[in-house]
């Protein structure tokens, strides 16, 4: 049995304001921040979490997020760096289905698939306000019919090879890969504690706080759609990794990312 | 008996970036924009919908809004110039307790006051994010006290002459005077409808939606505690003001505000 390794695979980088970022503080004007998804190779299988967003999409439904992706920064091209391709991959589990996480789920037919069980739901009927977050309907049949939108579907997309099983509340996907549920930015949102061999515990908050100050100031995004439980989120990712002397890795935060390991290199 | 009479008393304007007033919509940049108490003057008596901001509050507290308030913006001011003083209001009424909303209410010592029967609480225990708008406590001595802030209560505030009734749900507050419970912005928050004799009802949409734009798009304001309220309670006013042929007031709007009678001006 080898020790688990963690890959952070560069989907390359977004754009929004300072306002979408830290909620109601800002300041306001064009931040750009990294997009990422996170390969954990383990004994149990090789599980995806997340799949970044896609470029056409971005371009055609959200341009004013000013898409930058390199060929190596696709999920294919992403996972060709560490001589993997999509069919290797064994799981895929969604934190919840905003674009930017979700846009690279197509590639992955064969994969068994896991999300919270309220977020497909949601995608099929966002909230007025969710419109945009979840518009990239690629990863599921059931949710591109629902909205009308099977046209952003591959043509071998199936309702069973785009099923998800639906789980809730905390569980291990692996030995020592927790998955926390962390709802408020999304209704089944999560976040992630992966344990390793030769380091402290990597904690993935993930889109419960775009980036350290967010966690440090409990200023979650401007996206959400419980704010109260955004906030108790936070303090429960917080007290988490605290309590098991986790490092924290942030999921939008471009100074934070600059530091991490990306490409070829991993954590173990 | 006389005919109801509505006032819009006018408290002067603040400032607020684009991405507060219209949710992750914007577009970003400084908006002034009205804050406004409403007098009905009714057959039951005089009431009160609000007390706008206390000057010297938000230049303590809050001074990026640029408060701009003249002598006859203040409460005490408006007033005196439809010819009344504060202790001729019988009962005020709050929407909610965010600053812009409840900072004359210190002039009221001897009104009945009524409000939704969780905004003192939430005043008392705000969620984090909702400390800045639940920043002025002068209404209050219970919620002073447990924000350690009793340095804003005047020397005559008691906690007797400062207890609210609390209500829940919708009520007729006097005959044709429909308080219309509006939650999302905040926890306790209302519209009101008011019965006219000589024309089309009044809709005060109040904090449900800032503008016009607001309520025609669905986009709330930034600062709300239930997004998912929010857009429930705007569905609701847009389809009770249709269904009473109701005129549509906005509480923030400069462009609406522009048309609306002020001064000695009133509806009726």
């Amino acid at each position: 049995m080898t020790d688990t390794k963690v890959y952070f695979l560069d989907g390359g980088s977004l754009v929004l304001d300072g306002y979408h970022i830290f909620w109601n503080r800002g300041p306001g004007g064009e931040v750009r921040f990294p997009s990422y998804s996170i390969l954990i190779e383990h004994a149990e299988g090789r599980f995806m979490i997340d799949t970044g967003y896609d470029y056409d999409h971005v371009m055609k439904v959200l341009p004013f997020e000013k898409p930058i992706q390199t060929k190596d920064q696709t999920m294919p091209g992403a996972l060709k760096l560490i001589g993997l391709e999509p069919n290797d991959i064994d799981v895929v589990f969604n934190t919840h289905f905003h674009f930017d996480h979700c846009g690279g789920n197509k590639y992955f037919p064969y994969a068994r698939k896991v999300c919270h069980r309220l977020e497909v739901p949601q995608a099929c009927n966002p909230a007025p306000f969710e419109h945009l977050g979840y518009s990239d309907l690629s990863f599921s049949v059931e949710a591109a019919e629902a909205r009308g939108l099977t046209d952003q579907l591959l043509p071998d997309a199936t309702a069973a090879n785009t099923a998800f099983e639906g789980v809730e509340g905390d569980f291990e996907i692996a030995k020592g890969v927790h998955m926390l549920f962390a709802p408020g930015h999304a209704v089944g949102n999560y976040a992630v504690m992966i344990e390793l061999a030769h380091r402290r515990p990597m904690m993935l908050v993930l889109d419960a706080a775009y980036t350290r100050r967010s966690l440090e100031t409990l200023c979650q995004s401007s996206f959400h759609i419980d704010p109260v439980k955004g906030i108790e989120s936070m303090r429960r990712i917080k007290a988490y990794a605290e309590d098991h002397d986790a490092e924290l890795f942030f999921s939008h935060d471009m100074e934070s990312f600059e530091t991490y390991r990306t490409g070829t290199q991993f954590y173990s």
